[in-house]
């Protein structure tokens, strides 16, 4: 199915691989004016539900960022993949998927270089491309960043972000008050991210330049609650970690179930619900999806819980959204390498009076004294006083400095107990991020929604899209363009138009070529205008799946469509 | 102004700096939710206008490019700015704009490297940054494109690409089959391009990440003429070429006049027109608005005619978009460098008969007479039949190979003249681009609704924003959150939002405060839930720049806005 699949997608304009004029280049595709119309469709559904609805921001970053940025998210250190390059034909592999596509083995990902270069020397894997042993050849850490460089001259280097979040969360300082510093808020961003993936493969699957939907909600964990009550009859089909390590099954649970057990974080739990009815909209067959929980091996050290949602495609399940409970590692991060707060300060109900014991070290009797090492023991004394203010009891106390003990007289301390009232505190948010791939779901739509049948004898592929998803709602045909049929059917065309709905006008071939035209693209409805019309003002609407045909008086053309397309 | 407009932007969620946490990176920027809302609503009205009513497809392809691609543009050789580096404080300086701004010359662009250089000597120009002499340090040619490598191991070199005009262009052999070989088509992209620039300056003005809004409208050059009688009378405001060379002035002129004067070219004043309404439309004040011709030596050597739309913001005229009739220059550059043909095959009326020379030479004589030098001698038998078949009536023809003539019997050559038969013939597309800058044109758009007035005695600040193109149509408020006036005004929301409006809800802080909260992001129209609201179902509509106040019966707010809104 893949491959008429992606023959259908060039050629009729959904999707194709770019500049094929010069060779083409690995991992870059175009969306063409019908995959570029069912990717923006999908884009506004995705929008209304998850940032409209939910009341959430949305933002617009840019693709280039500076070094920095990914120093302290840790992208620059650990966003890698395992390479091996083959020493006769120089291709380069992902090491983990040639083991996992050679062996047994599920989950080479998990592994340490080591480990895979042995398992590859062990079982002695070839080069797919020309045959070579690849035992005893290196594998080795890849960072799948993409690098320019920022400036002329002493240029500063910059990567094309990973990932669109990193947008949002660097400007965590800025997004806080347009939310007036209240928790929880949420903000999206819908854009470009790159990956230099080693081996792009599977169409528009595994891409170097991708399209994501992302959406970071920062909550206080300790009072913010989800909206449960919207989706708690929402069923799950939950593939858990523990199902997975037992070999078992998916198990359907409602939103609510999921919860109380304590199988699902009560936040991922929200959103998976919400993104259950709403891949079911927009076209996903939901008997070919699943919830996949992360194992631990797989768990991000800093997350909590993270769920994929899993689609199978062509025989494979592919992911195409992660929900991870990201708790306060990525704010953290920042607010350890930028000069900025990402924090947000918190009001208690009512101010309290905290006792705080504070250090105020006499400077011309350890300077004197320690010399270069006098404001490393104050430092210790702040420290020791905030930690453990009991040692300041006797009649001297010691630190450690450099290794060494030093011994100070109380009274050299300043060491006091201050009551001060504080009105909150500042906190930092946890993050719960849905991450959703548009490529991939454009693909998923289209491999689910397409279908081989017979109609009259002749073969037909057709693509049942989502009638609000499909790149064109309604085809209008001339039978014939003599006898004012034409201009008809133009009129039609304007008023449809002005009624909100994506028109295309065909008047070329037979009526029959029209229709296949319009069903491999998905078009839902198609409308005729014949001769009968030109008497009664009525005309032919034609149903793309089930071929049927209903006589429609144009006057009743906007409330007949409309009744049958279930907008988002 | 602009000071004020770029505080307003920051503090209201319009544009900011991009990375302010770790310290910004020049030339990029973040659209904070009102931004990119008001970003969203001006690219959907473009795509609506300039695509979708003119019937064009929309393509999305990818922001990294392979090298060949740019080797066959030019953008390798030419995409150049000109830098000078300070030998003090080693900071960049685009050369052409430090004469702009330090002497009366208008247009050190167009000058060269070396004429810019001396320029600098004479008038012994200093570094704005340490005051360091620049007086004979070398000006040189700075590649704008920002370079990374595809792919691992032996990586190929890609680009950002500085125009989305070349994905369009490097598909064209695809996009062609989508238009069924049939000239005229247009083909636009909206999404993002990259320049390096050396000095990014003006806030969003002059950034080095950018969204653009292009279109490529493909045309026969021989036959196919633009739809000029919907734009005839459109009133434009030209400054020709020959206006600038003689201190002349803007004449205003309809698109009809402007193309029975030969002034501008008829696919050009036609796109002209289509704008002028267009930028109305979105709130550019016409009054600070032209079209300013290319001159002579600012023409690329391919562009025939070239127009920019200009704008006056903070005082300068910037570029908001350019008009250009590329003529076959594009297409050709990549026919030559690429795989496939950028051609258009057009059928004929009705087939011609056409008599075609040919050679079909004898190389078992000219083999072994001539030796290697054969095949060569055979390639200019051909050409010459096909340049000068009169060259074949004697008894021998003469060629030239390397330098030395060599004479051949007629009969060795094959000479034949056939009679062919041709249905059409391949021609190279001309190319109209309109060339829109999405980032100016925001900026553009705020600079010219920004507005300060007093209400009450009380200073006021606020964004007379076109109704249809503001990030809020509609605030919503109740006079205050108890008796159910909460709830009520709620109601209202989701009525309005299914409508179709874009709602917001404040009930925080005194009503004039989020007067003016809404009059700062310039929502045209709010609402106020009061107690007479409960009963007898009326609310105050309040009107952003008159501050009139309606009282509307909630039934009727749908048409009530509706009226007061014209879509575009």
């Amino acid at each position: 199915m893949s491959e008429r699949l992606v023959e259908l997608a060039k050629r009729r304009g959904f999707f194709f691989p770019a500049s094929g004029a010069y060779g083409g280049t690995a991992g870059f595709y175009v969306y063409g004016p019908q995959g570029a119309a069912l990717k923006r469709n999908l884009i506004e559904s995705w929008r209304e539900q998850f940032l409209t609805r939910e009341g959430h921001m949305e933002i617009d970053a840019p693709t280039v960022m500076p070094e920095s940025v990914f120093e302290a998210s840790g992208h620059l250190d650990t966003f890698d993949d395992m390479i091996i390059e083959c020493p006769s034909c120089g291709e380069s592999h992902r090491a983990d998927h040639l083991v996992e596509d050679e062996t047994d083995i599920d989950d080479a990902e998990g592994m340490s270089l080591s480990a895979v270069e042995e398992l590859i020397a062990e079982r002695d894997l070839h080069c797919p491309n020309c045959g070579e042993s690849l035992a005893g050849i290196e594998v080795s850490a890849f960072n799948l960043m993409f690098g320019t460089n920022i400036g002329p001259g002493s240029a500063s280097p910059g990567y094309l972000r990973p990932e669109t979040a990193q947008g949002i969360f660097v400007e965590f300082p800025q997004l806080k008050e347009y939310a007036r510093n209240q928790l929880p808020f949420g903000v999206g961003q819908i854009g470009r991210a790159y990956r230099n993936e080693i081996s792009p493969r599977r169409s528009i699957v595994r891409v170097r330049e991708l399209t994501q939907a992302e959406l970071e909600h920062f909550i206080d964990p300790e009072t913010d609650e989800p909206p449960l009550a919207g989706v708690a009859d929402v069923e799950l089909p939950l593939y858990s970690a523990a199902a997975q390590a037992e070999d078992g099954d998916v198990e359907m649970m409602t939103v609510a179930t999921a919860v109380e057990t304590g199988i699902v974080n009560d936040w991922i739990a929200y959103y998976l619900g919400v993104a259950a009815e709403w891949y079911e909209r927009v076209g996903v067959d939901m008997s070919r999806f699943r919830y996949r929980q992360h194992q631990p091996e797989e768990l991000s050290h800093y997350s909590s819980d993270c769920w994929d949602a899993e689609v199978e495609v062509d025989g494979n399940w592919i992911e195409l959204t992660g929900f991870a409970y990201r708790g306060s590692y990525d704010l953290s991060k920042h607010d350890e390498y930028a000069d900025e707060e990402f924090t947000v300060f918190k009001q208690y109900d009512e101010p309290i009076t905290v006792e705080r014991p504070t250090v105020d070290p006499d400077m011309s009797v350890l300077g004197p004294e320690f010399g270069s090492e006098a404001s490393d023991i104050a430092e210790e004394l702040q420290r020791l006083a905030e930690t453990d203010p009991d040692a300041f009891e006797g009649e001297t106390v010691t630190v450690t400095v450099d290794g060494d003990d030093r011994t100070i007289p109380i009274d050299v301390t300043g060491f006091a107990v201050e009551e001060v009232t504080e009105s909150g505190e500042h906190i930092t948010p946890h993050v719960i991020e849905p991450s959703f791939g548009i490529d991939r779901l454009i693909y998923t739509v289209l491999a689910h929604a397409y279908r081989e049948d017979e109609i009259d004898d002749e073969p037909r592929t057709s693509l049942a899209l989502q009638p609000d998803i499909a790149p064109t709602t309604v085809g209008v045909f001339p039978l014939m363009t003599k006898d004012g049929m034409a201009e008809r059917a133009q009129e039609i065309v304007e008023r449809l138009r002005s009624d909100g709905f994506t028109v295309n006008y065909d008047d070329s071939g037979a009526i029959g070529r029209r229709y296949r035209r319009q069903d491999e693209i998905g078009t839902p409805y198609c409308i005729t205008v014949d001769y009968e019309s030109l008497e009664d003002d009525t005309v032919t609407v034609r149903e793309r799946d089930s071929t049927e045909q209903d006589r429609v008086a144009v006057d009743e053309l906007r409330s007949h469509l409309r009744s049958r397309i279930v907008t988002s």
